[in-house]
């Protein structure tokens, strides 16, 4: 069996049950060196197949062969599997093979999510996730997304919002979200989150310092109706209170 | 402190460490009837205050009253209580009482997520959730919302598809999103995901049998790359292989 197992954002709290007995029991674990460390502890003794950035394709195709061999196998993915994760390279590289192989995807807390429990609770109404990295998808996709969605004033979490070889898209996809959406409409970040450097900060689109935002930062532009309280980002479900 | 607990989908193999340790640790547990029966192995001789559905305002109300009497007491929700859950509406109510309360929200699994991952990979490209229950949002906001969505390409994820009160709504939504979408669009059925009854089905939006469709169901409609293979879903992430 390969299991694609969600590790959640970071701190080993946030793991599901299912993600911790998988990972306890299966003998070979294949990963990113940077996941790999989030649980090492849990992988003493283990059999390691470590990767580094940039070597999905390889780190997948890996975990295939090892499961082909009839060895249970499990590779593992920070957040969810299944949301910019392994899962679906996984599945896509299987549907390619002459050989079955068995595979469970095991869910975990995706970077949104635990962002907004830190955060407050911004995303009580309806939200998107958009990646701002074009490496795979064109830049006049995500924009038209980007688009879509401040003009129907969803919730929108950005991933991978800023990295030093794509400095501007953070900046430019605001600036399209400002075509809809005021200055002062709130903007949590998290960044590290449930790592030991996290830091999370409420602001406004205007007063957002871009420059405090990477890779490891996850950004939600609140709606119309997103507001802070007590230092948190709230967006109200709709209750007459 | 005030714990706001999401529970995962069902299974308590689904649910985070750090949730199952404040249920263990917190004497005082808040919840709908449904939610509570979902741990009730976990809470053998706690303090219980359940309430019956559309109860959230009082619910919510009973948890602040007991923190604010000093007592350490939990609200839980199903998936994450940030997602259409209880965080929001303690945190509004808090946010109108002369005293502070310690709130703490404990991120978890929210029920697409876990559908995506039994389904297949759907989520592996950007996407949205959008709750079909006009009850605090007006049908014209979440209609715009599916209209722009659909427009830009998300994979949509439908939260309160269909119920008794609202046995059209779904199709009035699948009708906007075929403007744009053809009828071979991929669409994953999670029912009951993560509990004893749990129904998965892959389909297309001209194949879907909405009288299936119920409340405890997500439907997960693809993008135009969402593609079926061996029965899972998959939304590619643009590598090239």
């Amino acid at each position: 069996m390969l299991y694609v197992v969600g590790l959640g954002p970071g701190s080993k709290k946030l793991m599901t049950e299912e993600a911790r007995e998988v990972i306890e029991n299966t003998h070979i674990i294949v990963g990113y060196a940077t996941y790999v460390r989030l649980i090492e502890d849990m992988i003493e003794g283990k059999e390691l197949v470590v990767t580094g950035m940039r070597g999905e394709i390889e780190r997948c195709k890996k975990a295939l062969e090892i499961a082909a061999t009839g060895k249970d196998v499990a590779i593992i993915s920070s957040g969810d599997a299944g949301i910019y994760g392994m899962a679906g390279l996984i599945l896509e590289l299987a549907g390619k093979m002459e050989q079955h192989i068995d595979i469970k995807v095991i869910p975990g807390v995706t970077a949104s999510i635990a962002a907004a429990a830190h955060l407050g609770a911004p995303l009580m109404n309806d939200f998107c996730h958009i990646s701002l990295s074009d490496l795979m998808t064109p830049w006049e996709v995500i924009t038209e997304r980007v688009d879509a969605a401040a003009k129907a004033d969803f919730v929108i979490c950005l991933y991978n919002p800023r990295s030093k070889g794509r400095p501007h898209h953070l900046r430019k996809a605001l600036d399209i979200i400002l075509k809809y959406k005021s200055p002062d409409t709130i903007v949590g970040i998290g960044k590290d989150v449930a790592r030991p450097k996290e830091v999370d900060k409420v602001t406004t689109i205007a007063d957002l310092d871009e420059t405090e935002i990477n890779m490891t930062s996850i950004v939600i532009v609140g709606n119309k109706n997103t507001y802070v309280e007590d230092g948190r980002m709230i967006t109200p479900r709709g209750y007459t209170l």
